[in-house]
């Protein structure tokens, strides 16, 4: 088998998890979203890869959803002490990654190569691969204007009413070797949609051209998770955003989303009919998507494979 | 009043709180060593100007004699997970200054403006300078090659054999503007050198020319205070470099090496003839000169400024 997942932060990580459970570790491939990605304290923070890394080592903290677990919060208690940034918080354990990132990127890796090499001391086999090597800023335009994601991830809160999203530096930003590679890989057997944000966490991944390229043009059936469950998001503003984009908050508008590069949208049982609008512009699959145990997570992605399986046996 | 003191780190930060207690907060200014300051992990690190800020500010750590008190390691246990450079240990407390510190200098501002800036946050109304806002590396020659110092200090604590110490930088640096406006102050009563290691901390202030200058243009007395006890350092390689240098391990070498500079020597009472060599080339005083507690500190602090009162009133 060889699979490749899109991702973002918590709710894609789960399944990235659970893929990661059900394939041979060497089978999977994990591409994540760069857009939020930031500088600050001179530091360079990827929070989605490391939601995905911690989780895949088992280092991510259940509950908080992001960062890592046995957390501790000195560096930030004395930095307000010192009058500095508070506003981002950066656990004593984080810290070390964004350290040995951030010092890896200046001495001239890619983020790729930084990323493989931390998975690899953390023993993780799944290669986790961002989309893009090239700084790829999502920017928030709201009611209250133009906003950095951070700035309205974090600093707002989400409250901003959000008009568009757009991905500063996606149009002219490759995608990173081994994304690339993976996707147009001739023996990819399937390729899944995570079910993370599809406009702040899966667009970006798409806005560069060259990984959009290689979905439109795939061979593999690719199977999108719905972030939806009863019509609302697990975690985050994906239902606030399609809302405020004057979009029904059902797995038909996630199925338009991402019409032309899907076969199969899974969805929660939840969202069925008469519920939601459906049809979508593909396959539907009906499943229980909401991941609380680790045996949810593996369950969801077995479920998601073989829903791949079928489509690329011709059996839907 | 008006003080200015040249410090390194652990003893001499111990005088210079003691100076802060015998003093008027704005009537002192200290001088601080920049030679054992070098980039790890892509964080600018001043080990002594971080000593003498903490130590002012109440937050140093009373037994390590580096870093904060209530310290924890955490993003140092978690490096080590991702394989990264562990010798030098940074505490998570401690990150914060130099997380801060590295951002400002990066945007732009002097290491003078950066710490005084800190110092401010942190209530200290002391002047903590930098020698210069310019580079200075101290390098030590020894029987294994050059180091660097902290590969020396640290990394290989001070085992190897020193033949020579060179401060790469100092010829082309210039005086931080508050240093050199402090020790030319026509106004200054007292300039006191902290018992900071002779060689490796308070040379590398002297090799900065226009202190140097300033310091043998002087017109109020200058008191330095030698590391010694007994004939050995409370802390750290001095008297192991004084052997190794090939110099006595006594005040009068101390007093030596000043020879120009100083105007008076404070000694500890253990080192007075007929233990040791004396006399020194310029009037010695003796006390206690061993620092435990904070009246300690105190008591030094105004027998130092008591002899360079006498000193200044022709009474010695």
């Amino acid at each position: 088998m060889s699979v490749v997942a899109l991702c973002g932060g918590v709710g894609g990580a789960k399944l990235a998890l659970g893929l990661s459970r059900a394939l041979p570790p060497q089978a999977l491939t994990v591409i994540v979203n760069t857009g939020d990605d930031f500088d600050h304290l001179g530091l360079r923070i990827c929070p989605d890869l490391d939601t995905v890394l911690y989780t895949l080592a088992g280092l991510a903290d259940p509950d908080r959803g992001w960062g890592r677990r046995d957390e501790t919060w000195n560096m930030m208690e004395a930095l307000e002490g010192l009058g500095g940034a508070t506003w981002f918080r950066l656990g004593d354990r984080d810290l070390a990654l964004h350290l040995v990132r951030t010092q890896r990127l200046r001495s001239g890796d890619t983020l790729s190569v930084c990323m493989d090499a931390v998975r690899r001391q953390l023993g993780i086999r799944v290669r986790i691969v961002p989309s893009s090597d090239d700084r790829i800023e999502t920017r928030v335009l709201t009611d209250v204007g133009e906003l950095a994601f951070q700035e309205y991830f974090v600093a707002r809160r989400c409250q901003p009413r959000v008009r568009r999203i757009g991905f500063a530096g996606a149009d002219a930003a490759r995608a990173a070797p081994a994304a690339l590679e993976a996707l147009t890989c001739p023996d990819l057997d399937a390729i899944v949609i995570c079910p993370s944000n599809p406009f702040l966490s899966v667009d970006p991944i798409l806005a560069v051209s060259e990984l959009r390229r290689a979905l439109i043009d795939r061979r593999a059936p690719c199977i999108a998770v719905s972030p939806l469950v009863g019509g609302a998001a697990v975690k985050g503003p994906t239902d606030k955003i399609m809302r405020e984009l004057e979009l029904a908050t059902t797995p038909g508008t996630i199925g338009r989303h991402f019409a032309g590069l899907i076969d199969g949208l899974v969805i929660d049982r939840s969202d069925l009919p008469p519920s939601a609008l459906i049809p979508a512009p593909v396959p539907v699959f009906a499943t229980t998507t909401l991941m609380r145990t680790l045996e949810d997570r593996e369950a969801l992605a077995r479920f998601v494979l073989d829903c791949a399986g079928r489509m690329a046996r011709g059996t839907v």
